[in-house]
């Protein structure tokens, strides 16, 4: 069933939404690193194709994490070697330190991220350093970066709860925030990790940053609450908008379930509000109905279920 | 586990938020209609009395459609012979017709629900009469039940999109709930019944009625847009938010998934924000895991699987 055949009212937007929107596709990356299948090249390179095939602008490819660390993405030079990389379109990459973006650099990539924690515990668990530390270890991978001319975008995780330390406090987030901004990211990407947040406390936090046009907002909807959040965000002027085609990553079944806001759900919401974004739904619910099949279990974006179920 | 150790982040309000939501519980009634399985009334009259226990101030008991319509809720009378009823508690019951009210009224029941259509092909098919001819009908049930002392709910449904007509042109909604409020309604309760809408659209709607305080929003979550529709209409005033515990009404993993809202969903959203309701998300939890234990599946509410999955 096509999206347009199912009784859609009228388009109506609303005050202070924007224009367009962004969507940072994350489901290459964040997605399948999340998912317990290690999934071929070929079909990486497929889904790829599908994504940018279905107007997807921004397609976040993969990642330079030692293999040992993420085997999901161990093929991140051949997955590279195999990309048609379209005019228009953005590849970006994971790029966890000056080894990783060695490689990236040697792939030709033109466009990086890194991963930041907003709390200790996270910074120590994830980066085996400490919160003040970590900023030593981007510092000479974004200074390189620039240098050879590329864009970089700063994750920056757990910034609403963090399941060891409870709340985070929004001024040490946002402390973080412009240190990467001050060491020379472009953007931020600012991380509900474990789906907690809801829209106050993503409206405060937007807030306390000078320009929300170096933000982006990547929910997790653990807990039902990504696309609220990001109706938030859009109300707050953010402008790109992260999500995971077909809510790759993270098995909703389980008690861990900390699958990424679906971009299907989040294109339904843009295209109710008029929101410009150039993503064919139908195209993409092809993509993520014949994913779901490569990994053997239902999609759990409710609009692929509900038109492709 | 509970809702509060897994790393909540301080509860933040925003402007324009309401200080309290009345929660309408529909899951006994509007839940378990759309489930396949028909659920012992032993079972039922538990769901309530521990829907009560968590907080619920406004339960939906059963309805009074005749039993050949849905088998499910056959057991109307048993049911709310055998319910221990609250004091502050309120019990409202689904009545289609006068014939529904006479039942109603020797269940000695004082809340009652009116259910309309906005739109011509849900009538016919829903009421077997004309969008015009569905007011003939109710106008002698909410005459007769406010004469009795009786409070009326308005539902209007297909208030956004229909699966036959497509788009539902604002005004016609507007024009069937002024007609509703002027019989005697005392509040109209807008649905979404198939769950197309977006927040844009949800604003422009609540603000074509005068009194704000007289309305109710009743989201599905086909599309995933539920819990962003209700934060839209929370921002537009609305402080009446119905809502399914466990996400009970329509399987989520069938094309023509049509869930609830889940009310969890709904309660981790207003906690966070700070809005007060009543409810104990954990014992509310509790009770949506043993509900979805006795109809054999698991709650498609988000909040229920992370924390009882």
């Amino acid at each position: 069933m096509g999206a347009r055949e199912v009784g859609l009212p009228d388009r109506v937007g609303g005050e202070g939404l924007p224009e367009s929107v962004t969507i940072w596709e994350v489901g290459p990356r964040d997605g399948l690193q999340n998912e317990s299948a290690v999934v071929p090249v070929g079909v990486k390179l497929e889904f790829l194709e599908r994504l940018a095939d279905a107007g997807g602008k921004v397609l976040e490819a993969t990642s330079f994490v030692h293999p040992k660390w993420v085997p999901q993405l161990a093929d991140a030079e051949e997955l590279l070697a195999g990309l048609d990389r379209r005019g228009g379109v953005s590849y970006p990459v994971l790029v966890p330190n000056e080894r990783g973006l060695d490689r990236a650099l040697k792939a030709s990539v033109d466009h990086i991220a890194i991963f930041a924690s907003a709390t200790e515990t996270f910074a120590r668990k994830n980066l085996n350093s400490s919160l003040d530390e970590q900023f030593a270890m981007f510092e000479p991978v974004v200074a390189r970066a620039r240098a050879e001319g590329l864009r970089v975008r700063g994750y920056v995780s757990m910034c609403f709860g963090d399941p060891w330390e409870g709340a985070v406090p929004r001024e040490q987030v946002i402390g973080v925030g412009k240190r990467l901004l001050d060491m020379g990211c472009d953007q931020l990407s600012l991380g509900d990790t474990i789906g907690v947040a809801t829209p106050g406390q993503v409206t405060a936090l937007i807030r306390g940053f000078d320009r929300v046009d170096q933000l982006a907002v990547h929910f997790h909807d653990t807990y039902g609450q990504a696309l609220s959040n990001t109706y938030a965000a859009l109300l707050a002027g953010v402008r790109t908008v992260d999500s995971s085609a077909g809510g790759l990553g993270g098995c909703p079944y389980a008690e861990s379930a900390t699958g990424n806001l679906a971009t299907e759900d989040l294109v339904w919401m843009l295209d109710g509000l008029g929101i410009a974004h150039g993503v064919d739904l139908d195209k993409l619910c092809d993509t993520s109905a014949w994913m779901a099949q490569r990994l053997g279990r239902p999609s759990p974006s409710r609009v692929v279920r509900a038109l492709r179920g």
